[in-house]
């Protein structure tokens, strides 16, 4: 049995939580958070503090970082040093390559491994890229998200200094545009106009047709529902018109952590090091023997 | 620069050639064919009549083998033990795990490496399948061919007695489940009944429903179109409906022979073994350096 912690208690650690206890290979060894009051009673006996103490309860082969993107870095060198396998869904991607190479220093030193980006992108849409490029070398892919709320823009609106919540949509425009929806809930002393600007001039917005909308209750708009559409029109050899298309709608946070918790058994059988989810087999996420999974998926 | 020997030269030969000859990291060596008058003139200097005789124009890498998915095992086992690497669109399903290990001893006999089933299903759509059971891994993926020819079924039904030419097209009836219609040109002494039921109880056609046709002309029919429809709904950890759909409309053998093509070089990355296209990275389908991938397409 793989013995996983959980790093962060939002949203997608409670989903990563439901997906390691639903494994058939995975043990849930602690969640560490610093509020005990988020962990529901059913886990506190897990709860810990600090991840100094990752190993209360017992070692831990894997931890699952569900922390925000800007957070996890600093906190995977901590513990690949310290000889744990880290998986993260870290999402800022001009960044990726530096903090892999990062990571690969620090898991070498600790003779553990680290999966970076392991969400759905980056993650498993970047699985459907290099896979639909294989298939068609050349082309163009089309990445179009949403339209649904997107947790990393959500995160970086609330960390806007006024905002109290904040909820960012995603609206897919075609040809991988996007308009972003900002629906922003103020502190009673915050103006409009200079958080509206502090948004639209944030990294994660700058790019994007951004709109902020003053709203009195975000809660109450809150729904994890997400999409994807991704094309690629290329040509195969000589032949041009192939036509790929993906297409998914889900729960976002529940997905983010399934494959967080899909990464955190792969990453169990690499060699020391730091990958992305492309530099993996993908029968490496599955529970199973090699015969079954290769009769069955084969 | 990879090099690369082409067995057999039908359709996927032909479009294996032009996906070599169009890749930056590859070079084509010979087609290994026993007619020679198949070859295109302007590659007749690359002939070659016999594996036996692969290295008569140089060294050679990768064969990538475009034969009947019945001739590829006893070819590849061959060519791996003389230490030269192989991929297949072995199409078998059943069989895939007991070729792959007879090409497994064979490949680590001849210090070589090769990758099994590696068209687009088995292949592209293996990974697939794989992808949406790590994403979501409690529900049901559906995989809906069509309309279009199947090669393999075609070839199937050509090699019955009395079958001067036939044209299998696989039409999808929903959740998996496909009619096959198959149009037969017979030669003038024999029984349209007797070919029929020859079809009709052929492992390729035994399991669908199948409708035999008999036709004047089937080169008249043939178009290389095909498409793959597959759908997921399944359970991220304890959210249900999660809905993933990978759709495709392609030319069947210029598909085949990029991913062919793709697949060799990811074989010359790999250690002496036989694998499926679920066991290697994605990565190793692409050409270019690590860096640039990772920041392109993750």
């Amino acid at each position: 049995m793989i013995q996983i912690a959980i790093v962060g208690y939002g949203n997608v650690g409670a989903c990563a939580a439901d997906a390691v206890r639903l494994a058939p290979d995975m043990e849930l060894r602690c969640i560490v958070t610093r509020t005990e009051s988020r962990v529901p009673l059913s886990l506190r006996p897990l709860w810990v503090s600090d991840i100094q103490n990752i190993r209360a309860y017992g070692e831990v082969d894997v931890a699952i970082l569900c922390l925000p993107s800007r957070l996890c870095p600093a906190t995977a060198e901590t513990l690949l040093q310290a000889g744990i396998s880290t998986v993260d869904s870290y999402d800022i991607h001009p960044e990726i390559w530096a903090q892999k190479c990062r990571l690969d220093a620090a898991a070498k030193a600790g003779n553990a491994a680290a999966i970076i980006a392991a969400g759905w992108d980056p993650g498993s849409d970047s699985l459907l890229r290099a896979l639909m490029e294989a298939m068609a070398p050349r082309g163009i892919t089309y990445t179009d998200f949403g339209p649904g709320m997107s947790m990393g823009h959500s995160v970086a609106a609330k960390a806007i200094p006024g905002v109290e919540n904040a909820l960012s949509m995603t609206m897919p425009i075609g040809a991988g545009v996007h308009r972003r929806m900002v629906y922003v809930q103020l502190s009673p002393d915050a103006s409009f106009d200079t958080v509206a600007q502090a948004i639209r001039s944030d990294p994660y917005f700058i790019h994007d047709e951004t709109h902020v909308i003053q709203v009195a209750d975000v809660k109450a708009m809150q729904d994890m529902g997400h999409g994807v559409q991704m094309t690629r029109r290329g040509v195969s050899g000589s032949a041009h018109n192939q036509t790929l298309e993906y297409t998914m709608r889900i729960n976002n946070p529940a997905l983010t952590g399934q494959i967080l918790t899909s990464a955190a058994r792969a990453v169990t059988k690499q060699l020391p090091g730091c990958y992305t989810l492309i530099e993996i087999p993908l029968i490496d996420l599955l529970p199973g023997g090699k015969e079954e999974l290769v009769r069955r998926l084969v």
